[in-house]
């Protein structure tokens, strides 16, 4: 401590968290001098709104940097306004944690030397490079405010006429979106894994976003390992196997990963992810170093194991929640649920808690059900149909994750299910759940409620059929009305009978099993527990129809 | 029971928790034997889509008796698919509890006599009446399918060209724009309360509702106390004091009340709200009478105390529970935030919660904090701005409600607060809840999570002036920019320094107190903050300028 008794504190890395946690702690201890160290001289922007002034929805890339009453949040905003000092332009190189000094680098050959009481790193993420992805203008990572311009002013050449994406996750998706819909660029986008968005989706409804990039023009490939990426003047390649994606730009969105040099310096203690491990306070291992944001690993909301999860709003929630702890309060940033959402032209999509791959890989027991249903009142002219993906632990029911998908509202939905998980929730308190209904905002039993019911169901012995899977050696039984049958024809032979007139005109039951059709799923579901009441051996295609449509499946089987 | 040991379930009442009871009952206990009786030929109608089909939302009234697959619930559709029996055009006249009878009048001078051997009340709500209300086809309520023919009617044959609606809550406003929007009647609203939805708005919301109503040509009258209401055969007259409201047609919607009359004559014990009193298993006081439903009475949250929370949505969920009940599960109804919302033109209104009136009436010590946000990231293109009203108990901190307002996503927000509040939340669950954030859906600081942080910052003394009050003898200090202050001027006198040069340039301390004003509240909080540490006077105007707008208020004082 300085001898007038101002506390010193240094903050490395002006982005979320660190400006979040230097504001708000300027705001609780005004005596005290706040420092935050930033290497580049573009700082404060809202990096999640990069893809959007690509895709033309924002027009400016300045308005990411400015507050919502147009103030540029620039190193003389945060001295008028906020009484932080921001050096930007210096890069913190090296700790010295015993001493309590931090040196930093620049600008130019300049070297500067703090003293701090209290160090936060905040340092965030860099974008993942691929093993031997080669350093050429033609193979970009699109993470920083420094991405955006090469690409931009290239588009707006008509420099770019194909581009591959590597990697199908939040900002690929987004991409893709931003190259295809306002620039009309043929787009490549390659996955590893057999659906897009695999940290957050399981396979059945990754697969609704995957339809969607298709019938948007994306040519999405899955499953697809890259091997080498060459760039040369004039093109750049990408090898998937025995095949090659040529284009004008390759894009290498495989996700971040944490920026942790600084931390390695301070003798800081990095967690199994490879990111800080920090205590309930955001303390590290060092005393007096602190950490939040994209640079940290978090408990995760269920199941309590830590987890990187590199969001913006997690990193804000961080920084307000150390700043506290620095003042002296009580408060403790317990973990995650890990909640996401992502627009991918038309589509929402948004997820909270485990996916069923996370789970299984924790050896925890559990079960998926799935609902298609309308965001609204169904009778509501703007009703969409949404599909929910819940997946809970058998035996104590617990709900673990919820996935949910479609042009209607689908956060909603999940920052719910957020709010129940976090709190330990099981299917009763889902199936029970309270809600602000009204026919325009959402039906009478909310989609989650009835995600519940799908599941409660299927502990009561109403089996579902995943809504992707191959039912080979199943009977369909199509319980539609005959109008919707004609309309929308089953391939292949399946036996008709709406489900009004099933209880007196059931299906042979010995020629089971069988799997029962709608369009949605609530009606087949009734029909296996009429034809198990009978004495029949069925199951029922979760999501209905609808669902595997979506899926750009055809049929049922 | 039964000689075949079939268990007999009579319900009483075709609404929605008379049918979702009966229907889940007759898939957990096929071999029950479970009948509903209801009065009315027409049943199974989602009443709250009729102000809908008035207002030309939905095209036909028949959809709201249709699945969302498209098939009419009527008898054959209850006795074919749910295998549930509906004896229609019945009205249960009597119970016998000690017998375990019911008897029924109807249809035409036919009498019925049912055994049972669980009885369930879902008899409803009635629209209320005025005192002295005329029974004349120019004074109506809005309640029932019945009510929808004979005004849809009046109105295509151009008959209607003024209505007095009386009473300004869900269906009153609902109505209001049903008539005005579509069918340019002249509508005066009558409203007892000093602002519209008086039951889940507190008076500063209320505004922006009102103001929402009178922009829309609705002639809005508050602090109205209905004297007599007469009707001839060409029109109808509403008094107010002094003053008389002519018009073809007089709307009464000052509510719902119980229906008890059965309940009443099987000696079950009525609660202090005049509504069934049920425990958590929704057990009414007689042995084997059950009730749920719009006719009963819950435990609020939070609080504890009984209230009337007539909610399609509730109606639903209890039904739910009562069938999981009398099938020997261990369900309870544990009570009921009281989530609402309504659309009134394209202003989105929810709440849930107590109001600060309920709280106050309960003698709670309570507080208000207000923000006006965005809905979305502030620079996405279709982000709107909503208003927030958290109101918390001092102390404890706990949160007692939230209202919300704006043409933006305020289900969403109220969906939320209902979960948290629901589980005893208080002002830093708020502060630190999570959500799945991306541009498009949300800012990175939620709404809600702005009101708790507005809320903490009461808390530290960082005061706020209620939107809507008088602020005589206070100084006005505008900390917007220069152009916003030129854009959108302030009536009379103000000090005006922008938040960036507040620092530097103090107002004269010993002048105040001074009241910061800026467009949305956050920079005002922060000069406040300023103010007082540089040893000053001075509060807020909570939600800023925009709040006022919004409330049909000009300027700051």
């Amino acid at each position: 401590m300085r001898a007038d008794g101002r506390r010193r504190v240094v903050i490395v890395g002006a982005s979320a968290a660190g400006l979040r946690c230097a504001s708000r702690l300027a705001r609780l201890r005004p005596g005290w001098q706040i420092t935050v160290v930033e290497e580049r001289k573009l700082f404060s922007v809202a990096a999640c709104g990069l893809p959007y002034v690509l895709s033309g929805d924002i027009g400016a890339a300045a308005s990411l940097q400015m507050t919502s009453d147009g103030a540029l949040r620039d190193v003389a905003y945060f001295a008028a306004v906020k009484g932080v000092e921001v050096l930007s332009g210096r890069r913190a190189s090296a700790v010295d944690a015993g001493a309590h000094l931090l040196t930093c680098e620049g600008p130019g050959p300049s070297r500067t030397v703090l003293e701090w009481d209290e160090l936060v790193l905040a340092t965030g993420a860099k974008a993942r490079r691929l093993p031997g992805q080669p350093r050429h203008p033609r193979v970009r990572s699109f993470h920083t405010p420094e991405d955006l311009a090469p690409v931009h002013t290239a588009l707006s050449k008509g420099e770019i006429s194909r581009v591959v994406i590597v990697g199908a996750g939040l900002v690929g998706c987004e991409l893709s979106e931003a190259f295809r819909a306002l620039w009309g660029v043929d787009v490549t986008l390659l996955e590893a894994a057999d659906a897009p968005l695999p940290n957050i989706l399981d396979p059945e409804i990754g697969a609704v976003v995957a339809a969607t990039l298709r019938r948007n023009g994306v040519n999405l490939r899955m499953n697809a390992a890259v091997g080498a990426i060459t760039a040369s003047d004039d093109r750049a390649e990408v090898t998937v196997g025995p095949e090659r994606f040529a284009a004008d730009l390759v894009l290498v969105a495989v996700g971040v990963e944490p920026e942790v040099d600084l931390a390695r310096s301070a003798g800081v203690v990095l967690g199994r992810t490879g990111a800080i491990s920090v205590d309930e306070r955001l303390a590290t291992s060092v005393p007096g170093v602190w950490a939040a944001g994209d640079c940290v690993e978090v408990r995760r909301i269920p199941g309590g194991e830590f987890a990187y999860l590199p969001f913006g709003s997690l990193a804000n929630r961080q920084g307000r929640v150390l700043a506290n702890v620095l003042a002296g309060r009580s408060d403790r940033f317990s973990g995650a649920v890990g909640a996401a959402a992502v627009k991918v032209f038309d589509l929402n999509v948004a997820a909270t808690g485990l996916t069923r791959a996370e789970a299984e890989a924790r050896r925890m027991q559990v079960r998926s059900a799935w609902v298609t249903a309308h965001d609204r009142a169904h009778y509501w002219p703007e009703a969409k149909e949404i599909v929910i993906h819940l997946l809970y632990e058998t035996g104590a029911r617990r709900v673990l994750g919820v996935q949910a998908v479609g042009e209607g509202e689908v956060t909603k939905r999940v920052d719910v299910a957020t709010q129940l998980i976090a709190r330990g929730a099981d299917l009763a308190d889902f199936a029970g759940l309270e809600q602000a209904y009204a026919p325009p905002f959402a039906p009478a039993i909310d989609p989650l409620a009835q995600a519940a019911f799908a599941a409660e169901n299927q502990e009561e012995g109403i089996e579902a059929c995943r809504p992707g899977e191959a039912v080979a050696g199943l009977r369909l039984l199509d319980v539609r009305h005959r109008g919707e049958r004609e309309e929308r024809p089953l391939p292949g032979s399946a036996c008709g009978t709406p489900l009004e007139e099933l209880r007196s005109a059931l299906p042979p039951l010995d020629s089971g099993p069988w799997l029962a059709v709608c369009e949605r799923g609530a009606r087949s579901a009734e029909a296996v527990r009429l034809l198990r009441a009978a004495g029949g051996s069925a199951s029922y295609l979760a999501g209905g129809l609808r669902l595997r449509a979506l899926m750009g499946l055809e049929g049922a089987g």
